[in-house]
């Protein structure tokens, strides 16, 4: 299986080159056809063929392999999210939650896979619309968070939020974050939010350094409609980010719109996979 | 509709004669038929007909009113589990997450309820299970939560967490609460976890006093088989809790199983219940 | 007691020159000589007597009262500074930890205090210097908390904490918090850090949002010499700020140094003053 | 210098006589007069001279020696405040605290501290005394923590905390540690208080599971006269312990005074003895 292969690689990484260079041995003695945009393509000294569009590579293959860290699984699962493509994640780094192959397991891992030995997971991403003035100027995704934060400014910002049209609270903080279960693990975390266990159909909304001392995170249900109201005096401080990206700058008034992309992703894991395990390694529970 | 009226009182509170005299008028002036126990019947100077075991009272009626606060609706939550009646709550006190009509709102709000207005919410209890040396030896059941936690010492318990029979983590702590959502704004919310949605199908695990740091909340999917494992060593100092009742003594190698009960209750608000309103008035969120 | 006395106001404040000329009266009557800065005077219609530069304030007058919040006093308090002169609060908004006369109290307890019967406290400012190639290039005071934060960016940034010339660790947080006593109820509270006592002669570093779970808030001896130095590929996102006004752009490699001031300031309360009242009443301990 | 040597050891450990047979060679050989209690000496085969009771051997040695772990330093810490003389420990277990010099490291670092080099810090306690009905009923001694805890119960413990005479708070809880800095990175920190850096004069109160939930951890100057007063309808379930020990059990109306013992101890490092190196490796900041 997986015949055609579709390459991401983070092409600023020192050490991608080596990496990538065993992974495209290994994939052509095992006669896969590979592709990859003309970044990789520029990188590995210019491989005529299988050059393509970035969001070529999701449609066409039969599997899309990530290298670099939990970033570039970041990235690529937006790329591939709708096509669908099971994504798999080499990690140059250290153990990541979403990227979890070393590179020094390609030979062996990685041909149980192509074996069809794996597990798969389905994913979901957020979708975030600022609604100004009645109109939707802005639409982003994101696989881990969905966060308003204040920007350039030393004080609070503050907003409205609504869950399923009920106001749920007004909030003065430093912002929130609106994490998916993927997301729980990443700021949200810092934020002192709990963790979701990738499995749950939920979103948590962590507020950053809230004013209010008994404001704690909210686990709602992952198909709630979730609507935040940017408040009165804000003008330049206050933005939306995804995935640790800016997206938009916000003005009193902004409605920010998250719910459930429609679009999933589909994350392979090694057999072997055991997601707490993973926790209780990146989290020092030893 | 509610023909049928049973009545759970919590008897020791020295204003419930008069509410519950205020009750039973009204219900009467507006021809409903009433049955209560021996306890509350005792106390009201002993109405000949309608007193009942208490059992009955969920099998028998057609809407059962518990009297007291949310302590006086956790009993009768359980006890109402299985039979297909809905429970309303008269807080006695203040606003309460279970029970949210007042003393002076009987004839207004108790009136519009009888008329059909209203609005119904299905909430899930959890079941917990002692197994041990291979044998079922206690069986359980929460509304809020199930706890597992030290008792009579002033250190740690050891225990292991099992989630859909994967090793999740070997914490030491003080204990470990296991909330269905309704719980998650009682002590699980004092010991930091997060606050889960009524409508979440979830539970969530934290964590009392880890010595692990970065032991957090983890919130998993309602469907979920738990399971904690007492650690070596615990002879005397570890107990089984639900809902703040003793329920058994803990020894090394005893499994405590939570999951789901397949009994829910059907919790009846006014039509003008806001969960959010009484969330930001109990936390002090003004 | 108290004959000249020198006033601060936040003349934005709509509400402001109702209490300012209900100040003045009662001030005049009570045979005071009040000064002010030109802004007051303005409002004021003009007194053509009294007005000064905001420094001479504290150089000339016996006591200076600054009407607004706690951020009137902020001001207020850094100006005051160094001049043997105490400080009192007239609060327009709630109650606060600095100013703690409200507008109706004038003729009640600011008598009193004029009479003589109150409480002073000496509260300490922090000093910041920003140390860039061996240069200190910046110099500036906090009554609250020198804050270094991240800074129009959604990711971390990174820095190393010195205490005394001695690691205490490298941290990678969204920022992080030195608050004095008086700030420890301020950001550094919403941060999670720990309330220190007014008479506590000691910082709390706080850490904003750190990746590494385990980073807890850390309590250090008044008189500790701290240095933050900027990690490696900090280029334009890492701000220095004092009590949530921003003082200087930090880069790579900066060292910032925070240590008690050598001036103090006196802070007056009506003799009634109970500062755990306050904190119950603020933080809803009720 | 230390000629006198006093040795403390945690005889239930398996280990323990190996590392004392060791430790007595190394003593010996360097010349040195060995005294111990007679558990050690039963443990060691019976050394015919040296044998003391325990107290005695804080009075006549230069050294006290403590093996073992945190645990067995907190004994000693006890037992030899108020003799003047010093105190090192050698750490069986992972680097500890207070007991930082690992059994092999006896021939070299011990050699170095025989020889007069090390570091010495004086470290404070805690006493707390129960006052009934007017009578101080019993007084105990502290090196990490003073805490009162609900004991035997699965529901809130209540109390007033008042410092200096003031009312802190009244509080619903699991219960409130009273830690010294020593003891702000055991219980305390487990329940979320801060760490207090050892040079600090303060002591943190940290709340368990605090029914209010904007209740924090408050930092209070060492010198403080605390109170607290064990609230109405506790009749059996409230105990006071101090490191870890059960010391009295507690009921309405009791008052708890605790404040700084006048008794300090001596703690002995090595000259390399990095707190802030033990803070990082324990608590996993690397």
């Amino acid at each position: 299986m997986f015949e055609r292969i579709g390459l991401f690689a983070r092409t600023s990484e020192p050490r991608i080159l080596a990496e990538l260079e065993t992974l495209m041995a290994f994939l052509q003695a095992n006669g896969r056809t590979v592709c990859m945009d003309a970044n990789c393509a520029s990188l590995l000294g210019g491989p005529e063929a299988g050059v393509k569009d970035r969001p070529d590579i999701g449609h066409d293959c039969d599997l899309v392999i990530a290298i670099g860290g939990d970033g570039t699984m970041l990235s690529a699962a937006r790329l591939v999210a709708g096509y669908d493509v099971p994504l798999l994640g080499i990690n140059l780094g250290h153990l990541g939650f979403l990227a979890d192959i070393l590179p020094n397991e390609i030979s062996t891992t990685l041909a149980d896979i192509l074996a069809g030995h794996f597990i798969e997971e389905r994913r979901y991403l957020l979708q975030s619309e600022v609604v100004r003035d009645g109109q939707v100027v802005q639409v982003d995704e994101a696989v881990n968070d969905v966060v308003i934060q204040k920007w350039n400014i030393a004080r609070l910002i503050s907003f409205d939020t609504f869950v399923n049209g009920i106001l749920l609270h007004s909030q003065r903080s430093d912002g929130m974050v609106v994490a998916t279960p993927t997301g729980s693990t990443a700021y949200a975390l810092s934020g002192g939010g709990p963790i979701l266990d990738p499995s749950l159909d939920a979103m948590a909304l962590v507020p950053i350094c809230p004013h209010t001392l008994s404001n704690r995170p909210i686990v709602i249900d992952g198909n709630s409609h979730l609507e935040m109201v940017v408040g009165t005096g804000e003008v330049d401080h206050a933005r939306l980010t995804c995935d640790g990206e800016l997206m938009a700058k916000l003005s009193h008034g902004d409605r920010i719109r998250v719910r459930k992309h429609r679009r999933y992703y589909r994350l392979i894991h090694p057999a072997s996979h055991d997601h707490y395990a993973v926790l209780r390694a990146k989290l020092h529970w030893g």
